[in-house]
């Protein structure tokens, strides 16, 4: 773990990760994207992932909070949730994050998509094993999630780091596919002249700080950057 | 399939998803939910989901929208996509439909959380074969999404049809999990009377419809109810 994190400020890494069977896209090849910086900063900017993995021949998908550090992608949880147990040992993970960013309506059923950005990353899930280095990770998702806070907190307890498992991924490939703006409509869907067409934009917003009923009023709200 | 979507305004189905070993919530299980009524509601709030799978024990996270009828659930896309190849035989699928509703910041770090409903759906994927029986799922779609918009576009061409899949998947059995509320800290946080505590809570929302440029002006904003 270094101490400069890209996602908080430091110089975005460059490069692109290089397309494998599993992440090379096939169909609107176009869409997709092995860029390093696109792929990174669909993935910071929100907190929420999905987890997929495998147990027994099935398939979970978990929505879970990441954090990242380059190439590394951390999430955590209770040491008795199932996933994190099941992912201690190096087992095959698919990470995604999606941006849904709005409905496109066209002149034809067929026609009609989504405008969204998503990033898919690959790699083998491992538990942080050792108690310090398991803090310092905690300690990094605090810092890069509210700049500031963990100095108003208290130390986490040999209890707290023992109830917590922090699992770490090397992203050895990715992918993003990213489509924006209006409707493509062919020839064929244009001579329709009598029907909406255009985008309906979904957006995902960070509404007014709701202060806990304990809380002193004479306490500002924090500012933390990427949660404005 | 029935005319009668509970979705679209039709009684909501009672009773509970019974649980089993891959569905049962053993951790924080007060939070795990059963319910048909709340776990289709989560569904339906958003098209947006995200559906995991494995090909040669890789797993596979890739979000599409969705739309359901009963305990049905359906999505579609290209058939010469991967992910729709790989379930057209009725391979085991986890679908998981998240809204995530804000950061709760506790006075500990241990007890910062989430505030979220997610949907946790299991059953096996199987494609609908049938040109009739795939247009009408397509159909129901559009309907179930913009009520009264297909009668304004032109019906799907058979070599449209040929160029999607439809899937299907029962659902054989689902969990929900919920989380809200104000942070949860005990008497060792509230102890800390120095830093803010509460909830960031995080919207969703339709933003201004974007008329495509090549729109007569005298078409107007159509209305749907489950997009405004």
């Amino acid at each position: 773990m270094t101490q400069q994190h890209d996602i908080a400020g430091g110089a975005a890494q460059s490069g692109r990760y290089t397309p494998t069977d599993r992440s090379r896209i096939r169909r609107n090849h176009k869409r997709a994207v092995y860029d390093r910086a696109t792929i990174h900063a669909i993935v910071d900017a929100t907190p929420l992932c999905h987890i997929g993995y495998v147990i027994d021949g099935q398939p979970f998908v978990t929505p879970t909070f990441h954090w990242r550090d380059g190439d590394t992608l951390y999430w955590h949880g209770s040491s008795a949730s199932r996933m994190l147990k099941a992912q201690k040992g190096g087992i095959p993970v698919c990470v995604t994050v999606t941006h849904f960013d709005g409905l496109v309506l066209a002149r034809t059923a067929f026609d009609h998509t989504a405008n969204f950005r998503t990033a898919i990353l690959y790699g083998k899930a491992q538990a942080i094993t050792g108690s310090a280095e398991k803090n310092a990770a905690l300690h990094d998702m605090m810092d890069l999630y509210f700049p500031g806070r963990m100095a108003q907190l208290r130390e986490n307890t040999a209890k707290e780091l023992k109830a917590t498992s922090v699992i770490r991924m090397e992203i050895e490939d990715a992918v993003a596919k990213v489509r924006n703006g209006p409707p493509g409509d062919d020839e064929d869907g244009l001579s329709n002249k009598d029907v909406w067409a255009g985008v309906l934009p979904r957006t995902e917003t960070w509404g007014t700080p709701e202060p806990d009923e304990h809380l002193s009023s004479n306490i500002p709200v924090p500012v933390y950057p990427r949660f404005r």
